[in-house]
């Protein structure tokens, strides 16, 4: 019986593009609800009630069957839509895959979103005023950390994890071209990340990520570029 | 072939805690190493760049595989060793198991442990200085809320995820016990998640962390009561 999927997300939000990057990958097709989060709809916290994107609603006939929560929706479309395998075969390949997803959830969203994205577009959502310079300067010094040590990691490996894209690519891709819609990402001091980046923007699971926009938040010159 | 494990954990690490309940669970033995993660020793970060505890390495023959961070861990061994399931038979069990486990990682860690056991654990193994009684209030607040959610899951259901002990319990419990080591969980006002509590403390897989001791951080007095 064929799956009729709905995501509930908003587009700049790192969790959600992982999701989205998953299903075109997969070639999923889903219809969209954009969420605004921050005004903590009730439709939207009846179905998670933590309030956060993403959700995924998968009905089949009858039945449905709601996923909340990034890491919860990525392990339920490995198990039921196994092909292209995104985590890896090896059980090394499947800890590398998840290790990077982690990396980025805990380490860095509490020491570059906390304070980039939280300065660039939560404050701007919620109208919390102008940006605070040194918050900005703390998660621009993060970002640096942490593009220096995937510039190493792709020093010795084609993708994040190993040999093959897997959901490590795609949790860091997530992250990175959010921060690259608002223009900061030094690219030209990471060459192996800036050549990954180039590889991942190009799949055609990428190109709804390039076209999205946000009423007021204008992305930077370079966001959709492939070239740039 | 037998698989020698290892688990490089600190006690009271709630995500070390998570992998501590899941192998017992499972009746999966495993030597451990305790990590002063806070000291950031060489031959830790070695295993694991992020430094986050914990880290499981299996040894079968001359093969090793090193699974580093909780999710990761939890997701090998359940696909490793699917007995007893702790994730749950349906696509809907699993992905309420993992919603719930995310709730901790995301929200309790965020909204909790990052004020109440920032000051009253990791200032103190820091040597940070006193604990700030404003970050105290806002944690106790925060707690009080996601209780106040956890009751209302237990009023109809038997476990957090539905009819089944699940990894949604092991990450909700391995929260609370480390805020009861510091007696900071106001029992008498949640008499369900009380009740709940009593139930996973008397299992055989919770003991070794009843019997956790930290140098110099006594526990509350009925931390390891389970007539509390």
């Amino acid at each position: 019986m064929t799956v009729i999927r709905t995501l509930h997300h908003f587009p700049l939000d790192p969790a959600s593009r992982q999701v989205r990057l998953a299903l075109a990958e997969k070639r999923l097709a889903f219809d969209e609800v954009l969420v605004r989060y921050w005004e903590q709809p009730k439709a939207f916290t009846a179905l998670n009630p933590s309030g956060l994107t993403p959700v995924l609603i998968e009905r089949t006939g009858d039945a449905q069957v709601v996923v909340c929560e990034v890491r919860a929706i990525l392990e339920h479309l490995e198990h039921q839509n196994p092909e292209p395998d995104l985590l890896g075969a090896s059980s090394a390949d499947r800890a590398e895959a998840r290790r990077l997803m982690q990396w980025f959830d805990r380490k860095f969203d509490s020491e570059v979103n906390a304070y980039l994205l939280h300065e660039k577009l939560e404050k701007r959502l919620l109208k919390l005023g102008a940006p605070d310079l040194y918050n900005m300067r703390q998660g621009r010094d993060g970002l640096r950390v942490h593009l220096i040590y995937l510039e190493k990691l792709l020093a010795a490996r084609d993708w994040l994890a190993g040999g093959r894209l897997s959901l490590g690519d795609f949790a860091a891709a997530a992250n990175i071209s959010v921060l690259d819609y608002f223009g900061d990402i030094p690219w030209r001091d990471f060459p192996a990340v800036k050549t990954w980046y180039m590889r991942i923007k190009s799949r055609p699971a990428f190109r709804p990520l390039l076209a999205d926009r946000w009423p007021g938040l204008a992305p930077s010159s370079s966001y959709d570029d492939l070239d740039f």
